[in-house]
């Protein structure tokens, strides 16, 4: 079949690779539909986070189950399935706790296991990993679907960890498709406020399209200050989707005494916060990869439902043999998220 | 009066100062019975923090209302009054949420303000600052009571912040008098395994005479190792009561996954946190100066009560001519905290 692999820091390529086949009874073999390109796959695409020559790519994909192990239960041949970006045991502690992402047996796909660009994947414990849909493979449904997988659960999870209330506030930084997902997540949870921070005209647009009621420039030098005014003196929520050091500070900055930062953007070059403002301002600071699994059942019945479409989030498709192009696309801010055809 | 102040790095002396006056109808004065040193009173003593020359000095004391302000209506002439090491105006935004240490008419007793290590205090907003004791001012209930203004109520805060629930485990970082609250504290909240971690013998032992299940030693290389192995793999609660960068790196290290860091320790010299390992084993961070005022009331009822007794802390009694000596006892590590006789 062809997968996608980093080959050099730049250069992605699609190969050859061998079929994915059962390898443990509690296996799955899912024929993949679309796949997604990843803001976090730029980091070893750019050489920014250490990666093997060869890794295999993609985390976030939507396919049909094609073979099952004997001990897989929860879902069948045929079946349209979601994976989170992380499998996991889901009998582990952690498991137990909601923390998929800290099983000791689980991992992420892509790099030594099979990756979500490409033509199938071997899904270990299938049962815990594996969400069945029960509807048609229908092509608008798909692309409201696929990212659920990672970034809509993520941006559920920025505003999970704020503690985003009906009627509060909250302050979105960063306007990738996890922040744009972060917004229509505080939109869902009844916040009345979201202040929307992002860099690009054409994202603020998008942002308020998807229930950002304020949109500011993070470039400019006044948005800190813009910020405090707007929300007199600080947010008491703050959801940090860039995982960038001025992300970090900027939320720090405009953080109510009292406040709370949740902060899912993969930590990228960033090496401190300014802990004396946290604790001179008792500032709480929730860090984490999302548990993604926790929040696919309710986002799935919610996308079915007809009342959530992250789909906006997508903006370029390209077939798998031209995934490089969708990387290029993301890597020069073309586009927002790109979406993969691999069937 | 006489009042402490410090002269320069390492030097504290008693000084005649005016006595202290009502100014707004808002204020007391109180006469002080007792106070203490602060292990953070010797940041700016090591000039290890900024202060300037004849800053008054103390925050911890107890004392007799000597005189009321006519808008005071809670204290009265006589009373015996407890102040938190902060004082605040009740009224503000802030102190509605019970976070007075974020008021922005408030104030931290010493540099500017009066402070404790002196016969007499001026205090503004009476009402919402001063907590009145209905009980004779017994010298052995006093002990009992002067910790509570301070170390107490933040060993109370870090537990509560590192979210300690009854039959839990945590790790209590830090065998100061904080640090050695914070075991009082996680004992009285239900706590069934607290492993203290300090640097002195003496305080280790203590710490278990408060309540602490194992204490293991800081200085010691595996103790990170011992700790995780202690708790299978990592403890959810975390009181980090040192505010030294070693002290933060061992929380961090030591975090369960899911995990939550309570950090009270006045951040000093600490620059960075690993973000990444908070990042990817959803750890939180809650640091915070101890909003004491809140604890209060509880804690007196507490004391009163005769179900707490931080008194064990105070391993040094000094007159108040003789400061400067309490000064060096804590900073050569002879005396875990310092009593000075006011009156």
């Amino acid at each position: 079949m062809r997968a996608t692999v980093l080959e050099d820091v730049g250069t992605v390529r699609v190969v050859e690779v061998p079929d994915p086949v059962l390898v443990e009874p509690t296996d799955a073999v899912v024929r993949v539909m679309l796949a997604a390109v990843c803001g976090s796959d730029l980091w070893p695409y750019r050489g920014q986070e250490k990666f093997t020559p060869g890794d295999r790519m993609g985390h976030e994909w939507i396919g049909i189950v094609e073979d099952v192990g004997a001990a897989v239960g929860s879902v069948r041949r045929g079946d349209l399935v979601l994976a989170p970006f992380a499998f996991a045991d889901g009998t582990c502690a952690y498991c137990r706790d909601g923390l998929f992402t800290s099983c000791p047996h689980g991992g992420f796909w892509g790099g030594g296991h099979d990756g979500g660009q490409a033509e199938a994947v071997r899904v270990p414990f299938a049962d815990a990993t594996l969400v069945p849909v029960q509807t048609d493979a229908d092509p608008v449904l798909l692309r409201r679907l696929l990212p659920l997988t990672d970034v809509m659960a993520t941006g559920v999870h920025a505003i999970t960890l704020a503690g985003v209330r009906p009627s509060g506030t909250v302050v979105v930084i960063g306007d990738g498709a996890v922040g744009l997902c972060a917004v229509l997540a505080a939109k869902a949870a009844g916040a009345e406020r979201i202040l929307a921070v992002g860099r690009h005209r054409d994202r603020g647009q998008l942002a308020q399209r998807l229930g950002a009621t304020d949109v500011l420039d993070a470039s400019h030098s006044g948005t800190a200050a813009d910020l405090l005014e707007r929300t007199g003196g600080g947010a008491a929520c703050i959801a940090e989707c860039a995982g960038t050091q001025s992300a970090l500070d900027l939320a720090v900055t405009v953080a109510r005494p009292g406040g709370t930062i949740g902060s899912v953007g993969v930590p990228n070059g960033v090496h401190s916060v300014d802990l004396y403002r946290f604790f001179r301002h008792n500032i709480t600071l929730r860090a984490g990869v999302t548990p993604a699994r926790r929040y696919l059942q309710t986002l799935v019945e919610q996308v079915l439902a007809g009342t959530l479409d992250p789909s906006p989030v997508l903006t370029c498709d390209v077939p798998l043999d031209e995934v490089a192009s969708a990387y290029r696309a993301m890597d020069e801010r073309r586009a927002i998220k790109a979406v993969v055809q691999t069937a």
